[in-house]
């Protein structure tokens, strides 16, 4: 790794709202669940000094605070911990890929092992591999080579837990040996260690009488096992994360685990008796999703990945039937739909059961009919179905046919993104049937995807008449103000829904796709209504052209912005194999071809693109999404023949900013430094650009050459 | 009030380890569950200014830090709170009893009402006066006085929890009215009053769409209401917690009022359907406990009590035993048994079967057999039962004979308390024997108390013949260390259990009341032998007395401090009715003539006094606990006649220290500063104080007249 490795990434189980997330120097990672950011606690792993015997040596994730003991006593003792230090920064190293993160100080390493897997569909029987893919826990290996050795040495590792309302513990299960905070928490070994908690790390290096192990005041718990003069040895730990019983308000759910887990030393258990095959497994996973990436491309994709990891959850409600939620990095809202369209790209490869239950529970409980207006008037013409921006937030869910994000009134953030949505879930829908060939639900949704092609020409015009594929009427939702689009805290040129050409090349998508999925379905009025839709938006599109070739960002020109987003929407036929409509010699070649013209008028310095290279998604805004950044790359790439490995780099290198490094992946980027959309887990657009898995999507030969344009 | 009224205090309801405490200026208070201190949240009360309209007031617990919507929009929006401020110091005005603590400023009160009650036992069944007693909430009484405005004016109150992995929301339950964070807290009516939440109070409080009330990214949550123009109103709101399923590791408990509630909308539901009857109940008890009290100690009292509440927490075994747990305060160790001989006080009065509760606990499973050694001595003696400093720490049940607190090898603070502990048992278990009558249980635990017995009688000597009533040998269990008592971080002069003036008194206390059990149960031999041992005490206390008077702190008169809690130990026959061993002309009359000479000669300035003229309980040491202090108080007041209205000022103005107020009621303070044992239960000794509920003892006719020293 050519940066420096000391960057928090997340360790995380699947579906279960946990990060182990470490990397920063200082109490700046740890345990966390169901947090908008990493645990900020302690974290002790080290070994002792190779040459001075009693003297430990750790890496630097950790900060001996204020003397706690003193608030027991009143005076303030010696820390003891004079034989405590870190590794030099010279010494330390880390290779971080999707699954494996390796890091060595000296002869120490440690790997911490987490998994990228397909989430079996619980409705699909397969509970032993449900169960293995969903257990709570990540791996860690711990391993000192002392085969230079002259004297046995001590290897630890462990952490102080920073919830407030729960103490640490040593676990009290018979053939487990770990240390927890709470219920919730816990590092567990079946190798031949001791566990304890002491005020400090020396309490328990340095341990005099073994039954002050246990004194439970200590609000550090640590791991200590002996490696022999002349050996190498590895000890296995799992890293343990439990919650039991309802977790969620609005609609009361629990985490699926619990099928199977009751709490921490049932996770321990099961994780640490497949330690081995899991570890296999995900080094296998590595190779196979790395292959032939160049190396800045590789860490942004391993690092996205893993903070996609953190936000999942896997739900289940009483009735049994599963909820699985994405949840919003530093937001911690709740399967925003229009994350959704984006995740999908890389669930449909890996579970496109997830996506179908996203859509499920739109359908059934956030969709909303409503009326649209002309902007500036209080006249409502028919709207029709929509869907609400997420299902909640921080585990609560929020009122059927309501977001939590949603505002009345506004023009910019918080407002609605009725139109959006709309589009979003017609495009997960759509992109859900052709990837799957779902048959049932597709014959359920045919109605509903019906519906939705209504309500999205209603929002074009009343009268099909004047109808021109773009948006021009805003939802009564907002009440006088105006819908906006994902790009919420972007300007006008990203930021407004009405005549955005981003949006419009979506509608675009949505329309296309529609028109396949009513064709083959054998509904084909509503597949030549979609069709004649798609041509109006394309043919807006080519309309608006400029003279240098280049797009106006909102198709009436009133900004002067440029985007890259405006090739965004390509990417959902492209990813549905649906070739046909991407030919530049086919029925859209001239969107296509003005499409290409567009981004090769834009990707330049003072346009589109930043000093340092990056990719700056509006000339009029220093505000960009790496997320979207990578999905229009992959577009630029496979449709247009971009390539830009300058643009890896400074992408790769914004996520390393010293101001960044703490959220682990974040997504909304301000002249480099991330702004919001922190810790978050968007960035897995990353995966278009690889294969991986990409043949379980029925339909996807490879995809059209680069040199078609 | 004379002081400041802005100190944190408690207002707790019973059993369900929860405190809604603020008082403090600041995000200084609010919904604390499980906590170590105060929540650190802001609250926000207050109404509309009665000249301007829109402009609201609010008490001070709040302030406004950075602005989360920036986290968004990345970029910073104005906080719309011009229109927000305090009400000036000057107008508010704060009344604090037990039960009910009211607030005012200008024309708004509010009041909060949370319970002293006796708990009934569960196995006693009274369901429906448990489920009352046990609800998880305060109630809290908003009233604005209006008949002067002019316009109706809008009341608020809201919090902005700080629990950091849930969010708020408003409450959907049909009927109920309410915002909470998570599943665990909520403020909830009945009343006409809008909920909601928002970036900070004026997004409610100029509410121009009312969809927007529900936008739940908003960190706060506000109840509004308005009162017309002419009247005045009251609104009636329930600050409730919960906590659902398992809440406890080593040994697995539920909180017990989950019998009835499955979460904080049952509890609202209950608190509400109960709130005049439960108001009107807490004045009375305010009345009663605060009767003939001067102020000082009313307000002592009064804080004390609250602090006690907060820290109480009834749990239930999965097989439905009830387990009474008192957590120590800011270290939340559990039942720690030096604290509950002090608490047993107030429990006996109150419910005495919480007491029987702890103790069966502490001899089921927190028992353990030693044996002694001499100290610089590895030959070990026979030693005998004895108990664990505490059952745990942090809702974590330590190992069964194992506290959270005691280690091996030391002198110091964190050693073992064998003997305290012990004497704590014996002490305990005569008190509810004595105070009750209970002869089922008695029967029950004669034997363990012969064994209690025995094991003291070891701890003096291993020779019957060179006993002296003064404990000699240390538990092997500290491993070469030397046992310490409660007064952990205090000097020697109590710290040390061996020798000690103040453990000798105790041990009197312990064998007199032995010997009364004993006999009264036809156990004649063991009477006779805790009688002999009762008068070697006494022996060993009036020898040891110097020429001044005075009694040295250690018997060997090995250092030169002077300790008022020699007296300490009086308290328990005292309250045990047991006037006969008490007469200055009885068996035990020089005992009682040297101590209270010994208390006369020390209540002095330079020796047991402070300059402020609170009371000093060691010469030697700054470091002094009010609960021991409220305990000797009443014990020389009673039996010596000492009344000393100037240190009660001091002792309440310790706790008004600028630097203490936000701990609420604390224990341990080094010259006036609260440096440990802060946000504490102990406090409720002060109970000593009064005759509440003291005829529910049996035996306790009025106590021995003041004169008889």
């Amino acid at each position: 790794m050519t940066s420096s490795p000391f960057f928090n990434a997340h360790h995380s189980p699947i579906g279960a709202f946990a990060s182990f997330s470490f990397g920063c120097k200082g109490p700046k990672g740890g345990l966390g669940l169901e947090l908008s950011g990493p645990a900020n606690e302690n974290l002790f792993i080290g070994c002792e000094d190779s040459v001075c015997r009693g003297r430990f040596r750790a890496f630097p994730f950790y900060e001996f605070a204020g003397d706690r003991e003193a608030d027991f006593h009143g005076h303030i003792s010696s820390d003891g911990d004079e034989q405590f230090e870190s590794f030099p920064d010279s010494e330390i190293e880390r290779v971080l890929r999707p699954c494996v993160d390796s890091w060595r100080a000296g002869d120490l390493t440690f790997r911490v092992i987490s998994p990228v897997e397909a989430v079996p569909d619980p409705a699909g029987g397969g509970e032993s591999e449900l169960k293995d893919v969903l257990c709570p826990a990540v791996l860690v290996e711990l391993t000192l080579d002392n085969t230079a050795g002259t004297f046995p040495r001590t290897v630890f590792f462990g952490y102080e837990g920073s919830d407030r309302s729960s103490g640490m513990r040593v676990l009290d299960h018979p053939q487990l040996i770990g240390v927890g905070q709470g219920l919730r928490t816990a590092v567990v070994t079946l190798d031949p260690m001791v566990a304890g908690l002491g005020w400090s790390p020396s309490d328990l290096l340095d341990l005099k009488h073994l039954y002050n192990a246990y004194f439970m005041l200590g609000p550090m718990g640590l791991l200590t096992g002996v490696v022999a003069a002349g050996e190498t040895r590895s000890f296995k730990i799992a890293v343990c994360f439990h919650r039991a019983g309802i977790a969620t308000a609005g609609l009361p759910t629990r985490y699926l685990y619990n099928r199977w887990f009751e709490g921490v030393d049932d996770v321990a258990k099961h994780a640490l008796s497949r330690f081995d095959g899991l570890v296999r497994r995900a080094e296998a996973v590595d190779r196979e999703l790395l292959e032939g990436l160049e190396p800045n491309r590789a860490l942004s994709l391993s690092h996205a990945v893993r903070s996609y990891y953190g936000s999942t959850q896997l739900l289940e409600r009483e009735d049994g039937r599963p909820v699985w939620v994405v949840n919003e990095g530093e937001y911690r809202m709740m399967n925003t739909s229009d994350l959704m369209a984006d995740q999908a790209l890389f669930e449909l490869r890996m579970n496109p059961w997830t996506v179908r239950n996203e859509l499920d529970l739109y359908s059934e409980r956030y969709s909303y009919r409503d009326t649209v207006r002309y902007p500036g008037s209080l006249i409502e013409y028919p709207g029709g179905v929509a869907f609400a921006h997420d299902v909640g937030v921080t585990n609560v869910f929020s009122r059927p046919g309501c977001s939590a994000y949603e505002k009345a009134g506004l023009t910019g953030c918080f407002s609605f993104m009725t139109c959006e949505e709309l589009t979003n879930w017609v495009i997960c829908a759509c992109l859900y049937v052709l990837g799957t060939g779902d048959s049932a639900w597709t014959e359920r949704n045919l109605p509903l995807l019906e519906e939705c092609l209504e309500s999205l020409c209603h929002r074009d015009d009343p009268d099909p008449a004047r109808r021109n594929g773009v948006m021009g009427l805003d939802s009564s939702k907002c009440e006088g103000g105006s819908e906006i689009t994902t790009y919420d805290s972007l300007d006008s040129s990203l930021g407004r829904a009405r005549g955005n050409l981003y949006l419009v090349v979506k509608w675009w998508a949505a329309f296309v796709m529609m028109e396949r999925v009513f064709r083959q379905n054998g509904k084909d009025r509503a597949a030549d209504e979609a069709g004649l839709q798609a041509q109006k938006s394309a043919d807006s599109v080519v309309a608006s052209r400029s003279a240098d070739g280049s797009l106006p960002a909102l198709l009436d020109d009133s900004v002067p912005a440029r985007i890259i987003p405006a090739i965004e929407g390509l990417v959902f036929p492209l990813q549905a194999g649906m070739h046909d409509v991407l030919r530049p010699n086919g029925r859209y070649g001239s969107l296509l071809r003005t499409l290409g013209e567009h981004i090769a008028a834009v990707l330049k310095p003072g346009v589109c693109k930043f000093d340092d290279g990056a990719w700056k998604l509006s000339s009029t805004s220093d505000n960009s999404w790496l997320s979207k950044i990578y999905l229009c790359q992959y577009v630029a790439g496979e449709l247009f023949g971009i390539r830009d490995p300058a643009a890896d780099k400074a992408h790769w290198g914004w996520l390393m900013d010293e101001a960044n490094v703490y959220y682990a992946w974040s997504d909304q980027m301000v002249r480099s430094k991330a702004v919001g959309s922190r810790y978050y887990p968007r960035g897995v657009t990353s995966i278009l650009w690889t294969r991986y898995r990409q043949a379980n999507l029925q339909g996807s030969e490879p995809t059209v050459p680069a040199a078609m344009n």
